[in-house]
């Protein structure tokens, strides 16, 4: 095969996956393991990354690699450092961890943080700068749904502010682990579009009544017989209507974009046009990436 | 010793404890295992009970046991049908299951379910008779704080309607296992009252922010080195908080009667004297052996 020119990593808590790049930003491979920052220790990150690309190296030159996502926490491989916003998604100082191979150096992309209200994001700013890198005049709300789901305001290409919310957590912690777990075993059939579409609303416009409204999946279970498809697809509605509540005044007077074309994703979408408001969607995968090639010219920058 | 007249047993999902009584009502004696609900088959629930009180029992009579709590659900000893409120907290038909002994006769009792909004309880109606028994002309709100905690509306002696808020599981999820945790390492100092009632007011007042607020205590932690007491003593508030924005309804026009003394009584008493709300506490153990002891009278009604 060709070489790669640069090497993009989007290095996740559960997963690391990687990309060759060509000269011209266009992707020669992929490839990724479960080699997530959640397993790893400081000194099995440089063999864990080798293993997916050591075949793509030139040995004549010193290929660059640059990671976005986890591995840059401070239990991570090495700690990069927060920006504070109002900032550029993405720039430098890029931290650099020492690496055995003389075929590689790595650069890690700081994460976000905001002093007030206190809050820091890691991965997600370089999916904004994916935003931005194909609509460079973006300006309005970036919704990253996740485990903890980010959303952000943007402003002639800086971050203004932004806001984090533990919606997938909460959902994976009472749906698993609560006494909700009961009544809600996972069919594989999916959600319950108007049971979830619901329950948004109802969070999303009376949040006094969310903690109220846990217990009755499992009081209607127990009573009524709740089917476990729509105790989920409720469940997930709940979280989402409390999280629409508390990012509010983000979504309500402009259109959001959100990152995530996926099941997750669309729930969003749903939730928000339940509500009233106007949503459009992109691919989560495909703003990592360019988000990671956008940010080489940050290297030169950071480098010159 | 002298033998058991009445055995009183309050037989919840982790504990099981057991009181001898005398014909009076006065305990001779009390003991109490780990031998909850959660961990016995339905052949497991005599011997673990004769474990405990087979030392009580007068060879030439059989003596009646009257159980209360989770030993009654359906994953119990045998399930003992909901009363639906209104009605009086404790009362028949108890549910009687089938033991080997000759020398004891069991009895428990029926939880409460309430249609609209669907709600259950277990365990709790015994403490409410409990109230009843030495206040009998009660009309008022109880709260009775835990996993799952409860708030009845009492006319008349009998509870008209109620709400349950999974308040204190949430707790145990959030601070034990999400990435909340981190920052929350149980240092054996209590509660940081201030952070706890600051916390209190905040989702109380403007349950919207709820959502937003938690992931706020892990940014804190990173960010600004928030203490640890005080991380686990504002997640406590947020969630009391947003309990007691759910449960306003029942609160805001008269007193209340917390039943429990113990630390997690106080946090709610202190909550509801932030809110500019009145609350008295009664012992949450003295309530459920009082509402055992009168429920005995109950079993002479049922059988006659």
């Amino acid at each position: 095969m060709t070489y790669a020119f640069r090497i993009a990593a989007d290095w996740g808590t559960s997963n690391l996956r990687v990309f060759a790049l060509d000269e011209g930003g266009g992707v020669l491979a992929e490839a990724s393991s479960d080699d997530g920052m959640g397993r790893l220790t400081p000194a099995q990150y440089e063999p864990a990354l080798m293993a997916l690309i050591g075949g793509w190296l030139d040995p004549a030159r010193v290929t660059p690699v640059l990671v976005c996502g986890m591995a840059g926490a401070r239990q991570g491989w090495i700690e990069a450092a927060y920006r504070a916003v109002p900032c550029a998604p993405v720039g430098g100082p890029f931290a650099r961890p020492k690496v055995e191979s003389p075929l590689i150096e790595v650069f890690i992309v700081p994460g976000l943080s905001q002093a007030e209200p206190a809050d820091v994001m890691r991965g997600e700013e370089t999916q904004i700068a994916g935003v931005l890198a194909g609509r460079p005049g973006f300006s309005g709300v970036v919704c990253l749904p996740g485990t903890h789901s980010k959303w952000a305001v943007i402003r002639e290409g800086r971050v203004e502010r932004f806001l984090t919310l533990m919606t997938g957590e909460l959902f994976a912690l009472l749906s698993a682990q609560s006494v909700l777990r009961h009544g809600m075993a996972d069919d594989g059939e999916g959600m319950d579009t108007d049971a979830f579409a619901a329950a948004v609303r109802e969070t999303a416009t009376e949040p006094a009544g969310f903690a109220a409204s846990l217990f009755r999946l499992r009081a209607e279970n127990l009573l009524e017989g709740l089917a476990p498809r729509a105790a989920r697809s409720r469940l997930s509605g709940l979280l989402i209507g409390i999280e629409m509540a508390s990012a509010r005044a983000l979504w309500q007077d402009e259109p959001t974009l959100i990152v995530g074309t996926g099941p997750l994703g669309r729930l969003y979408a749903t939730a928000l046009t339940q509500l009233g408001a106007s949503a459009e969607a992109v691919s989560g995968e495909a703003m990592a990436l360019a988000g990671l090639t956008r940010a080489f010219a940050n290297i030169e920058e950071d480098k010159s």
